[in-house]
C-alpha cells in the first residue's frame, strides 16, 4: 500500500493542470460528455428498441437527471453550466467573465461530440441493425437520437420561438436557483434542481423539436453524425434547421435574463442593496453627531 | 467588464419596484406563469401527440415539479403560493393579510393567462395541424389543454365535490409542510415537498375533471382560450363548468384548514403555548417567593 | 385582523386535545387517511379509466410519495408510523410502549376506512359509470380498488410468504432509516426515504397481490366495501384472503426486525456501546490510581 | 418493559460481531440482497406480468432506488459499494485496502444469490403459471428475470464495450459523488445520487444487455438460477456471456477511475495540496526569519 501511495502521488503531481481556465474547461468537457452520453443514450434505447425498452418519458428522466450529474461532476471546478446559452446569461449579468465564453462553448461542443460517440459505439451493433440505419429524415430516423431535428407540422418560425421560450424557461429556473439574492434551495441541491428543470421542459416543451435549448449539446453530437456516416443532411435538413438550436438559445437566454431581473431579480437585489446604503446612510449620519463615542457599533453594522 | 457592471447597476436602480405589495404581486405572477406555462405545455403534449410524446403520468410530474420551480422562483419574495386557495388558508390563519388576497388573486390569474398565452404560441403549428383545432368538446377537443372540463360521466354535485376535496387534501398537506410549530422538513425543500402533493393529487384524484384545485391556474388559461379562438364555449359547456373550479376550491381550502387545526395544528401549537405558560407560570411563582436570588435563571428560561 | 386572532386563539384552546396517546392516535388516524385516500386513489383512477389516466407504475408513485406526505402531515406528533407493523416492530425493540400497540392500530384502521370513503364519494360517478361497478371478483372488478385481492396464479401459501417477505424488507429498510446509531440520512428526509421504500416494494413486489403489507390499509378500505355495497364477499374472496394481509405483516415484522438487528443493527448499536464501555472502563482504572487530579477530565470523557 | 430491555440486550450482546471486516462483510451482504431483490423483483414483475404491472422504466426505477435503500442499509457500516467494481476502484484509489477487495466480493455475490432467492421464492407460483417457465433463451424466457442475456442484435464484441462504458460511466459519477476533494452534495445524501446514477444507466444503457454493470449482482442471480431449475445453459448461453459481466466491469471501473482523475481528480486534489504546500514554505520562509515571533501565526494557519 506504500508503494501504491506514492506511485498516485507521482502521476497525481504529473497530470495536474495548474491553468484555471483550461481546468474549467475540461471539467465542463466531461460534464457535458455525461449529459449527452445519458441523453442520447435514452434517445438512442427510444428510438433504437422501438418503445420497448423505453418511452418518451425516459427521455425526459435522463435528460433530467444526466444535467444533475453532469452537474455534479463539474460543478465544484467550473460551475457546471453545460450549456453555452447559461455562460451566456451569467457573462451577461456580470457574474462570469466574457473570456470564459468562446472557451466553454468549445470544449461544452467538445464534450458533446464524445458524448455522441460513447453512444454510437454503445449501440454500433443496434444500429447497423435497425432497419433505418442511417437515415436522417423518414418515420424511423436515427439521426435524430443525436441532433434535434424539427417535427412535420413545424415552421421554422416557429421552431424559433419553440427554442427561444425553451432557452428562456430554462434561465429563469436556474437564475432563481442561482440568484446570491435569493437562493431557497440548500447548499448541494442546486444540481438536482437544475435536473428538475431539464426534466420539466422535456414533459411540457418537447414535442416540436425535442428541446435542444442549448446550442453545444445539439450542434456537437451534430457534427458527430456529419462524420460517422449520416453524411451533410444532417445540416441541410429540415431547411437548415441546425442554425436553430445553434443561435436561438442565445436570444431565449437573453430574454430569459430580463424577464428574470426584471419581475424579481432587481427587486430582490435591490432590497439588499437599499438596506446596506440605508446602514451606510445612518452610520454617516451618526458619524457627523459624534465621531468617537459610535465607532465600535458601526465596526458591527456593515 | 467595468462598463457593463455600471450598467447593470443603472438598470438595476430604474426598474427596481419600492412597493413591497407589488413587488409580491408580479412574483406571484411570474411564478403561476411558470406553474401554468410548464403545465399545460404537458397537456398540450398529451394532446397533441395524441399519446407518443406523453402519458397522463407525464402532466402529474409536469404539473408537480412546475409548482416547485414556481415556488423556488418567486418563494422568497412572495411565499410562493401560486394558488389562491392557499392565500385564502394562510389569510384564514391570520399568517397572511386578507389585503393581499384580491391583489395576489389578480396577479395570479394573470400570470396563469401569460403561460397558457406562452404555450399557446408555442403549439401554435402543432395546433393547427391537430385535427379538432379547436374544439371545445368531443374526443380529441383542444380546449382542455388549458382549462379543465369534466369527464362525461361526472355530474355537477360530484365535480363539486371532487374541487372540494381535492383542495382539501392539498391545504391539509401545504399546512403540514408550512406549519411553523410542525415542521419536519429541512428548510428549503418545501417547494419540493409541495410539488410532491401536486404530483400525488394528480396521481390520486385526476380522472373526474383533471385536478384544478386552482382557481387562478383554470380561470386565466380559460378567459386566454376565449379570447384566442375557442369562443364563449369555454364558459358554457359542462352546465358552466367553470364556476366549479372557481368557486369550489375555496370551501376546500376552508375544509382543509379546519381539518388540519382539529387533527393535528391545534395541539402541536396549544402545546407549544402550555409550555410557554407552564414557563412564565413558574417564573411568576418563584418570583413571588424570592424576588432577587433567582433572577438570574428566569433570564434562562424565558 | 385583531378580532380574528382573538377568535383563532379561542378556538384553538376550545378544541386542544391535552392527552397526548389520544393525540397521537389523532394524527396516526390522519396520515393514514391521507395514505390510503391517495393511494386508492391512484388504483380507482387506474381501474375505472381503464389505463387511459394511469398505468400500475402510477399506482407504484402514488402510495410511496403518499407515504411520504402522510408521515410529514403526522411525523411530529406521532412518528409517522401508519402501520400497525412498523408500530408493532418499533414495540418489539422497545423504542415504543406496547400499549400505544392497539390504541394506534384502531386508529390507523380507522383512518383507512375514511380515506376508502373519501375515494368511493370522490369517483361516485365514475364507479356507476363503471361496466363492473360493484363486482368483488372478475376482469375489471372494483372491490380492488380499496382492499387487496390474490392474483389468480396465487396459492395462500405463497401469499402468506409474499405478504411475509414483502413486510419484512419494508420493516429492514425503515429500521435502518430511523435507527439511532446508524442514521445515514439529514433530519427531515426520513419521510422521502420511506416513501421511496414504499414506492420500490410496488414496484418489484407488486404483481402477486397488491402489496399491501400493511394490516390497517388493507382492513379498513376492506370493512368500508363491505358496508358500502360490495358486501360480505370482500371477506370470503380467495379463500378468506382478508386473513393473510391482516396477519401476516407481523409474521414479516418480526423477521425483518431479526434480519436487521443480526446483519447490522446489533454490530453498530454494540460498537457505540463498547467505546462507552471502555471509556467508563478506562476512567474506573484512572480513577483507582489517582481519584482526585484527573477528576476534571473523567468528567468531560463521559 | 424491564424484562424486554433486558432480554434484547442480552440478545445483542451474544449476537454482536467484533471482527470489523465480518461486520462490513455482512452489511455489503444485506445491502447486496436488498438491490438484487428489489431490482430482479421489478424485472419479474415485468416479464411474469407480460407488461400489465410493469414497464422496462418500472425496472430502472427499481434498480436506482433499490441501490439508495441497499447503501442506506449498509453504508454506514460499510460504506455501501454494493457493486466489487465500486470496492475495486476504491481500493485502486488507495482510499480501501486490497484485502477488502475479495472479502466483500463474496459476501456481495452471497447477498445477491439470496436476494435472487427471495424473489423466486416470492413468485415462484407466478413463474410455474407463465408459459416459458424454466426457459433460459426464447422470447419470453425468465432467466432474464435474475441475470442478464445479451439482445439479439449483440456480438461479444459490442457487448464487451457495453459493460465497460457502463461501468466507467458509473464509477465517473461515484467517484464525483464520493470525491473528499469535490463532494458537492450535502452529507446523507450521497445514497440517493448514486441510485440516480444508477437509475440514468438503466435508462440510457439498458437496451444491450440490461446494465449489469456489476459481477456480484450479475454472477450470485447466476448461480442460483443454475441450480433452482435453469440448469448450466445460463453459463453456455450467449457463447459463454456470463464472464462479460463478471470480468468486464473491472475494466469499466478501471477506464472510469483514470477518466475521472484526469478530467477532474487530480487538479481539485492538487490545488488542496498546492495550498497546504504554499502555507508550509512561507512558514518556512517565515521560520527562517524570525522564529519566534511568528510562532502563534505559524500554529493558527497549519
Amino acid at each position: 500500500m506504500g508503494r501504491q501511495k506514492i506511485l498516485l502521488d507521482k502521476l497525481a503531481r504529473f497530470f495536474q493542470i495548474r491553468n484555471l481556465l483550461l481546468r474549467q474547461a475540461l471539467a465542463e468537457c466531461l460534464g457535458t460528455l455525461i449529459l449527452v452520453m445519458f441523453g442520447c443514450g435514452a434517445v438512442a434505447q427510444l428510438v433504437l428498441s422501438e418503445g420497448t425498452h423505453a418511452l418518451f418519458l425516459t427521455v425526459n428522466f435522463a435528460f433530467g437527471f444526466a444535467a444533475t450529474l453532469g452537474i455534479l461532476v463539474c460543478g465544484q471546478v467550473s460551475g457546471g453550466h453545460l450549456n453555452p446559452a447559461v455562460t451566456f446569461s451569467l457573462c451577461l449579468l456580470g457574474r462570469d467573465r466574457w473570456r470564459k465564453f468562446p472557451m466553454f462553448f468549445l470544449f461544452q461542443t467538445i464534450g458533446a461530440f464524445f458524448g455522441a460517440a460513447v453512444i454510437f459505439a454503445l449501440y454500433y451493433d443496434a444500429l447497423w441493425d435497425h432497419p433505418a440505419s442511417f437515415n436522417v429524415t423518414g418515420p424511423s430516423a436515427t439521426a435524430g437520437i443525436f441532433a434535434t431535428y424539427p417535427a412535420k407540422h413545424l415552421t421554422v418560425l416557429n421552431g424559433l420561438f419553440d427554442q427561444i421560450i425553451g432557452t428562456a424557461a430554462l434561465i429563469v429556473c436556474i437564475l432563481a436557483i442561482v440568484d446570491p439574492y435569493n437562493n431557497p434551495i440548500p447548499q448541494g441541491l442546486e444540481a438536482f434542481t437544475v435536473g428538475f428543470v431539464v426534466l420539466v421542459i422535456g414533459l411540457s416543451m418537447g414535442l416540436n423539436s425535442g428541446y435542444a435549448v442549448n446550442p453545444a449539446r445539439d450542434f456537437g453530437p451534430r457534427l458527430f453524425t456529419a462524420l460517422a456516416g449520416w453524411g451533410s443532411e444532417v445540416f441541410t435538413a429540415g431547411q437548415g434547421w441546425f442554425l436553430v438550436p445553434l443561435c436561438a438559445p442565445f436570444i431565449g437566454a437573453t430574454i430569459g435574463t430580463i424577464v428574470y431581473q426584471l419581475m424579481v431579480g432587481f427587486h430582490v437585489e435591490g432590497e439588499v442593496r437599499d438596506r446596506k446604503e440605508n446602514i451606510e446612510d445612518e452610520n454617516l449620519r451618526l458619524s457627523d453627531v459624534n465621531t468617537n463615542s459610535k465607532s465600535n457599533s458601526n465596526g458591527k453594522d456593515s
